[in-house]
């Protein structure tokens, strides 16, 4: 599993960075969060495929989070993309994608799903949940919240052999959990398999202001990618827009006991990020300044 | 006054090739042709200036010629633009940015003006004048024709003070062609401005097949901006696709005495043009294929 930040500038893209576009990729699955304009030009550069398994999860309706997904989608559509793909966004992402579809005579291949909002539990299979919380920004805007389950322990070849289990189904029964017999003999999965593996939990704010519910809403995240707009000799600029400082997003990693914070979401005045991760890492020790096509495993 | 190319990718943008975007710059005015997605980031790179007169003319409504108006409408906003933007296009240009502008709570900064096209002259002011003239493509889609008025010609300084004329406004009256009485002597404007000078005209074709009435409507261009979107071996794709070749461009610029004749609008599926260059000179002598950011001077 891996993170990919296909565009990581605030509001403007720059020379070097691309508008809000995150990706996270599992299993041969795309979750994209956020589609600013030119999302397909990196998506094409970071070659993550135009078919795959595909959901996007827009924040908020700022044109710099959204209006990347109509060319998404023509472009999908020129590749003949046959895989469905689900959108989830704030009320009006329906009105904002079947006005653009109509006007612009797109020739889909593909069929669209949209889902406006409406509870905290958005998307849920036997592998991840996804989670959503109200951010604090000048419009609604929603911050999201990535829980993968627990995987079962490693299976243990050798123990499995040496209690004379063959191979095949009755190691699948194992490892999905299940109790089997071999010889007149009950054998448990935990004979097999080690500790189970809690899942990863990765949060990715979209623009917001530091909240308490946000701290609660991270708690312990594995990856936590945070709205770093202004450096805090800005902080009433980032209050003004509603949007964060770096030590801001520091904060609230720490406070949420959050293991790594990823800044992004960089304002245009700024020529690197150099400020911005030493301001955070005066508050949190683990921190990485996001780049466009930065890639991040998840171990 | 120069052309700047900001897109010459047809449809779906390539590692080195944006979506259709050409500028025209004229005395501090931008007359900008179609905006497909990521625009404005050619459009700051190429240092043409957030603020400058501007007037957008869309040729058609696919997605790849017009989705970056969004993105240069928030950018212009963000960069605090005053002056008023006109936007020219097909039937729906009104109610594709009347949707976005609603659902994505731009905050403009400054008036927009949008026009549909219904005529085929769409602008006229004392320097030069628009016409637009159906182009043949599978919707809508119009191409486009700067056509600037005759210049007076040179003011011979040399001549007017032989002739006794106080610099200042006896010389600003003969510049605009009218006569002067300077110690009881009429002075005839010929008599101190050299040679009329044609105004240049400028062809857009947007994406279009070739056809006779676009061959009358680019008579004599100084330049011809054609739709080059295959080679001749794809010469069934581009009809069924409703494109030209780059023999085809030709073709029309050589029926039409056009004088250079720029292709664009590149299929993603060639690496570079050099064919598209080799198919067109065996037709027209004087061919340039453009490139994101070149710019041509108008002389």
């Amino acid at each position: 599993m891996k993170l990919v930040f296909l565009g990581t500038s605030a509001a403007q893209p720059t020379e070097n960075r691309g508008l809000s576009c995150i990706c996270l990729e599992r299993e041969g699955e795309v979750l994209m969060f956020d589609a600013g304009e030119a999302a397909q030009i990196s998506y094409m550069k970071s070659g993550l495929g135009w078919n795959k398994k595909m959901k996007i999860f827009v924040t908020h309706l700022h044109g710099d989070h959204c209006v990347g997904i109509l060319g998404l989608l023509q472009t999908m559509s020129m590749q003949n993309r046959t895989e469905s793909l689900e959108i989830f966004g704030p009320s009006g992402i329906e009105e904002f994608i079947a006005a653009n579809i109509k006007v612009l005579n797109f020739g889909l291949s593909f069929p669209i799903l949209i889902n406006t909002i409406k509870d905290e539990k958005i998307f849920e299979d036997e592998k991840f949940l996804i989670r959503t919380c109200k951010a604090n920004h000048s419009i609604i805007a929603f911050s999201y919240l990535f829980e993968e389950k627990d995987k079962p322990g490693r299976f243990n070849v050798e123990k499995a052999k040496e209690l004379g289990i063959p191979e095949g189904e009755l190691w699948n029964k194992l490892q999905n959990g299940n109790e089997i017999t071999v010889n007149e003999k009950i054998i448990k999965p935990e004979q097999v398999l080690g500790e189970r593996r809690p899942g990863k939990k990765i949060g990715i704010s979209g623009d917001t202001m530091p909240t308490k519910e946000l701290e609660e809403f991270f708690e312990e995240c594995d990856y936590l990618v945070f709205d770093s707009t202004f450096l805090e000799a800005e902080k009433q600029k980032a209050q003004d827009t509603c949007h964060s400082t770096a030590k801001q997003a520091a904060t609230v990693a720490k406070n949420a006991k959050v293991k790594n914070l990823v800044l992004t979401h960089f304002s245009a005045r700024y020529r690197d990020e150099v400020e911005h991760l030493r301001e955070a890492k005066e508050i949190h020790d683990s921190v990485i300044t996001a780049k466009d096509l930065l890639e991040i495993e998840i171990k």
